[in-house]
């Protein structure tokens, strides 16, 4: 099993790394075919470069915390894998591009029996993790040089699917000092430009932990009613909110919204990141056949892991959730208490969602995140926390900042946020490289 | 298991076709955001709407050879179950962006193996399938606006490609009557723009059979090399060769070179479309890092089929396809022997693949096709073919013609083919529908 950060490096970074764009011999000195802008522009893994360090510190025998990583340790659900053992076709087919009709009669039916949101087939479409759904949703409801509104920082890979889908991402700046919330009916307005077509909410959010209330989410609405725009909400970490928050579908605020577009996964409510199984559930006729017709294109998602999943939803108990639930709240509250004991460290317990943002009294942190893999180790070991400038559209506000995934178990987050303030002692003070 | 083509129709056409939009009631009757036009652009699936049809007439008790569709019947290999089978992590796990270590390791090993080519790791990128590599492929190659010649008829997914991304395919009309020739150079340089970024081949050809000469493909390359294009091929059907050609990759005869990028796919060689495993392999450091940067954008392929297709490759005997290609070529033989027998059908055998074009002597190919499903049985039974036209950029070049895909075992084929002809005649005799 790899434990690498949402897939980002490639063989713990060893292999692609290499910057050097040089031919190889036996082909004639031709010039080259050029390679387009958007590719150019589709940017690298904010964390890409520095796992590569940490695997060398591993190397060398530093024990390393991952903190940087949005892959859970939790085990996958045994309904699953005994749905993977329960495949027994002789021909691994083509799934139908709309996906398994059993995944998606199990899945509409859970949200129905969860949210009352009255779900069914029409409105479901299977896609590759959440990631695919989104870059459907980007592509039927934008065209190139459109805009869509975000909240800034934002989910690193939404700069990615805007690049390929050639969107132009709009970002509404959230403090981490006023602990990101989000932004008001006036602010938003004030970026509404002709050529928005929507606004897209990660709920809770990845990375600022942000739960978007009832009252937020109607203005939201509100306001793609009253300017025409498409609301798109990724529920990824739809179950994971805290202090007494109830998990909310926007589909209960919104009914048959046509304008309203839900991004679901199972990858972090069931620990299956790897099965790759999302969806994209709309009322909306016409933008659901419109991704459908990219799905065709694409032909189908995996089979298997569609059938393993229906097999899940069917028999996997609630308490699965409730656990992982109950686990991520422990952690989060042994975050945020052990960077309470870093002096100069801003930050706040999130409201959902497994990561937290804290700024650093420094002026780099990715300096900072790179010396802690290659001058800094604290009784052997040490921890690996990501950069968040490559989480902001406007890089500059985000370059103190540092993004947690409180992925370990509460002693081990302890402890690394422990070697986390050592760290940060040792570079101000100079001890370290600089 | 279902055997639906290529994945295009959701649960048999009973539920996505419905061509109204009305919007449930309350919802307040404002404007609404409006669909993309690269969305409105994407096509839909050439057979979709017959798929339905097909489903009606064995509700109604006919027996239906299906023709139509690119779904192996043949069982994928023992090694892959058995590959589903030993996978046991416990947490199913991001895979990394590239894809599985091992996969893309015992994958170069058995390209380097049969064909001498020399790749490693570095030159392999996992996708889900042929269908993402393509798609990867003309957003790093090319920009919206940006042209790509492909012979025509193509695969019609290519259309859809073109459409998601914004790229202009510029069709090189190829004819039935010549048996669809490779064009030659002087052909491909009348066609070629300032905007022309590359060009597209699928060999062996879907949907006409098509296997180029080396000298054709060395004709590609200069073309390539002089003009500053890059090459694709798509060699998802490679082994597939008849009457004494050898299988051929393009790395042979193309070596290092960095306009070259090869789209593979273990969907048809080991009948295992359903598992989405496909790969891009390049020399060219640039393309491939940009295609990872979108990897990285959409984290990763599925997990655990990777990991079953990497155990599959290292342990499968050759047999296997040896197999697997000794039965298509019957099949294509029973196909080709069983047309003949039908008066005014112009068509040839294809030199690989497996599938056939034949054009019919009929205005309408799809009006056919329908009467077929709808009007027409023949002892109780009937023939699914699929229309050409959606296979042709120009589609009048195409209405008389349709596609037929030689799954089905040999005596099925015949059967299906004879029915196809009395269908024909009846057609043509008004004693059916028209």
């Amino acid at each position: 099993m790899t434990f690498l950060d949402e897939g980002f490096q490639p063989f713990g970074g060893a292999i692609w790394l290499e910057d050097t764009f040089v031919y190889q011999s036996g082909v004639p000195h031709m010039s080259l075919p050029p390679l387009s802008h958007r590719a150019q522009k589709t940017p690298a893994s904010p964390i890409r470069r520095l796992a590569g360090l940490a695997q060398a510190a591993e190397e060398r025998g530093t024990k390393v915390y991952r903190l940087n990583i949005g892959q859970p340790d939790l085990l996958s659900p045994r309904e699953f894998i005994d749905g993977i053992a329960r495949y027994n076709e002789q021909v691994v087919a083509y799934e139908t591009s709309q996906g398994n009709r059993a995944l998606i009669e199990a899945w509409s039916e859970s949200l129905n029996a969860q949210y009352g949101i009255g779900v069914s087939e029409q409105q479901m479409l299977i896609t590759m993790g959440a990631s695919e759904a989104l870059i459907f949703t980007f592509m039927v409801c934008c065209d190139p040089g459109d805009e869509i509104l975000i909240f800034d920082p934002t989910y690193a890979n939404y700069i990615g699917f805007s690049a390929i889908s050639g969107v132009r991402l709009v970002p509404l700046p959230c403090s981490i000092e006023r602990k990101f919330p989000i932004p008001t009916r006036a602010e938003i307005e004030r970026f509404i430009s002709p050529y928005t077509r929507a606004i897209l909410l990660c709920n809770p959010n990845n990375p600022t932990g942000t739960v978007a209330t009832d009252e937020e989410l109607r203005m939201l609405l509100d306001v793609c009613r009253e300017r025409d725009l498409y609301l798109i909400v990724d529920e990824t970490y739809r179950e994971f909110v805290y202090d007494g928050r109830l998990p909310r579908c926007i589909l209960e605020l919104a009914g048959k919204d046509p304008r309203v577009v839900v991004i679901d996964s199972l990858s972090k409510r069931f620990s299956l990141c790897g099965a790759r199984i999302g969806c994209m559930i709309t009322w909306n006729e016409e933008v659901r056949k419109a991704a459908f017709h990219i799905a065709q294109a694409r032909l189908a998602a995996p089979t298997i892991e569609q059938s393993a999943a229906a097999h899940m939803i069917r028999t996997v108990s609630s308490d699965y959730v409730a656990s992982a639930h109950a686990e991520y709240l422990s952690r989060r509250n042994a975050a945020v208490d052990a960077l309470s004991k870093i002096s100069g460290v801003v930050t706040h317990a999130p409201e959902g969602g497994f990561y937290l943002l804290a700024k650093l009294p420094v002026v780099d942190a990715e300096d900072f995140a790179q010396f802690m893999l290659t001058d800094f180790s604290y009784q052997g070991a040490t921890t690996f926390v990501a950069p968040a400038a490559g989480f902001y559209m406007r890089r500059e506000d985000g370059l103190s900042t540092i993004r947690i995934a409180f992925v370990l178990k509460e002693s081990d987050t302890r402890e690394a946020i422990r070697i986390l303030g050592e760290g940060l002692a040792a570079y101000n003070q100079g001890t370290g490289r600089r």
